[in-house]
């Protein structure tokens, strides 16, 4: 009989050196760690190891682990929020278990009760929660992560594994309030493919993008903005997904656009979150909400006739990110935006939505979860 | 200016306690390693760092390390012979090089001269020289590796990393003699994509191809056969190339095909190392040699007419695997050998080429790479 992930086993090693808090200002996404981690370890023979947590440090690894040698690593990324009534919550973290479980059966790591890690990480908060910044737009970055670490150089299903959670203290993407970016449409450099695990959080898929990065940059653009397949069907942005908001001049409706989840496109939970609250909250008789294919061609045809309204990418880190321009072989397909702004309407509206709902102005359903109550 | 990778400014800290060697019947792959390792760091400022050679041992890696997260790795695979004239011999290392500096720039990793590199792996080996086993089939394997350990939950390309060398004594693949293996033709994953990372050797290939494997060892096959797209081209077999021998009605001939190097296949060092063999070695007027497509459907036909001869994989670690049995949907694709037999004779001939040149007994070129002489 294996050992279930179990929170009530949990071992507490106070760090005896805690940390102050940095200034705002001077936070750096990833950069900086809260004083503890939380470890568990995993064999193949017993299950889940007593979970711990102990002051941040350093892992001492075998240089054979598989996890330096064939990608054998997953990790999601989750924040808590410091609400407007002083509690510490995460904003729908069943959703981030859930698909952290979906990557390790993936690539054969173990899987893991998402309440037991959820109750886990709520003590990891708690026992650092000074460290979470106070203001909207601030939070506490969570890290949770897993690794094969068996000592073998076989390629095959890792015996050993350590799941971990870090923390790091961040400020809004945006310091200074939206800024719209320009995008590289990449057709030479795919990110994912059917049958592959574009729609895993694996190491694996991240790597490979960052030199596409590097050349779009060179060429004056932030991100890239990944096609797919002969038809050039638009996936995602960088590390987020994709939006579109389009007129259709015959129904005089939006169309809000995403790509569908069909095994190339990360679920992401600001993606989903978007879609549910669309469908919720705009009105049907002026909008249509669509999970559907649409191609640089399509993209590019709509903005000549002026029925490209909006577009934007959606992720944990940044909630969205307005787009102004995509540079597609010679032509440079432009995003309207008003004079002065950064943003579009829907862009901005649909931020708001969501920051809302993370500080607690608004409840929505289950989808903030106390971890802690400050007062 | 940034200092490069240079060989003379290594640093030798001895291994105070020295290990036997194993018994030859005792050794199991890439499981225990020699009293050395080859360690460099690099940092994006400076370049490389004095290279170091110290007893094996484990790393100190910060959690957020950008291994641990974004697949930032890759590694090299080969070997060193004891040769009939007692040297210690590479077969090849400037491919494996050149491999492992495309490797590197693919995913944002910096580059060095593999020169340098192989006069260090050559100072280790030496160091560790009691520990390389004799006989043929028997070697010690190298495993090159190269990791970044940027502490930053940014994806951006890595301001730091680590490039070293750990060693495994081995014994043959087969220790008993060729074993033929079953392979699943697999289309349902997909193991490299146009515009994807596949021609590389990194730890993102890896993790992603052991649940299908798994999935086929439950259905009772050793390996998956790679195929892509729509025509289902062959491409590899689990991590090995594959080959095919044909016999052509028409012509008389028979044909030696492996897929041809388009992006999304290994540039296997066995792999070239046969095609030039065959080009030299067989009779042009009974041989054809051709780096093509070839589908599952086309091996199947040839199967049923008789035309398919023999099938294998290659690779650093067996440097031929026959194949005997191809699972296609409901179909068996049989790969004739004759009674009591697992290898066809090009096969068998093929791999012994191979051997003669690791072990010294044929010179060819410059492929054989002395590194120490023990006389």
């Amino acid at each position: 009989m294996k050992t279930p992930l179990n929170s009530s086993n949990l071992q507490i090693t106070k760090n005896p050196s805690p940390s102050r808090p940095r200034p705002n200002d001077q936070l750096q996404f990833g950069k900086t760690f809260t004083d503890h981690m939380l470890i568990v370890e995993w064999n193949a023979n017993e299950g889940w190891g007593n979970p711990q947590i102990k002051p941040y440090g350093p892992f001492s690894l075998d240089p054979s682990s598989v996890v330096f040698h064939y990608g054998f690593e997953l990790f999601e990324g989750m924040k808590a929020y410091r609400t407007v009534d002083n509690k510490i919550t995460l904003f729908r973290p069943d959703k981030n278990m859930k698909r952290m479980n979906e990557s390790a059966a993936r690539i054969c790591l173990p899987e893991f009760d998402g309440n037991e890690l959820i109750k886990l990480i709520g003590k990891l908060i708690e026992l650092d929660k000074h460290l979470i910044p106070q203001g909207e737009g601030y939070s506490l970055y969570i890290r949770p992560t897993m690794i094969g670490t068996s000592e073998t150089l076989s390629v095959v299903s890792p015996d050993k594994a350590l799941l971990y959670v870090i923390c790091s203290p961040v400020g809004p993407y945006y310091k200074t309030g939206f800024k719209a970016v320009k995008l590289e449409a990449t057709d030479y450099a795919t990110r994912a493919w059917p049958g592959g695990c574009g729609d895993k959080k694996l190491g694996a898929n991240y790597a490979p993008c960052v030199l596409p990065q590097l050349v779009a940059a060179q060429r004056g653009y932030q991100q890239n903005l990944w096609l797919f397949g002969p038809e050039k069907n638009i996936t995602e942005v960088g590390t987020m997904n994709a939006f579109f908001v389009f007129s259709n001049p015959n129904t005089g409706k939006n169309e809000l656009v995403t790509a569908p989840l069909d095994g190339t496109i990360l679920p992401g939970v600001t993606r989903d979150s978007i879609l549910e609250l669309a469908r919720k909250r705009l009105d049907p008789h002026r909008w249509e909400i669509n999970e559907r294919y649409c191609t640089i061609f399509e993209l590019s045809e709509k903005s000549k006739n002026g029925e490209l309204v909006e577009a934007f990418g959606s992720g944990t880190a940044a909630i969205v990110s307005p787009i102004k321009e995509i540079g597609w072989k010679n032509e440079k397909i432009q995003v309207p935006l008003s004079p002065g702004e950064e943003t579009g309407p829907f862009t901005k509206e649909a931020a708001q939505w969501i920051l809302d709902i993370q500080y607690g102005k608004v409840t929505q359903g289950n989808w903030s979860e106390t971890v802690a109550d400050l007062n």
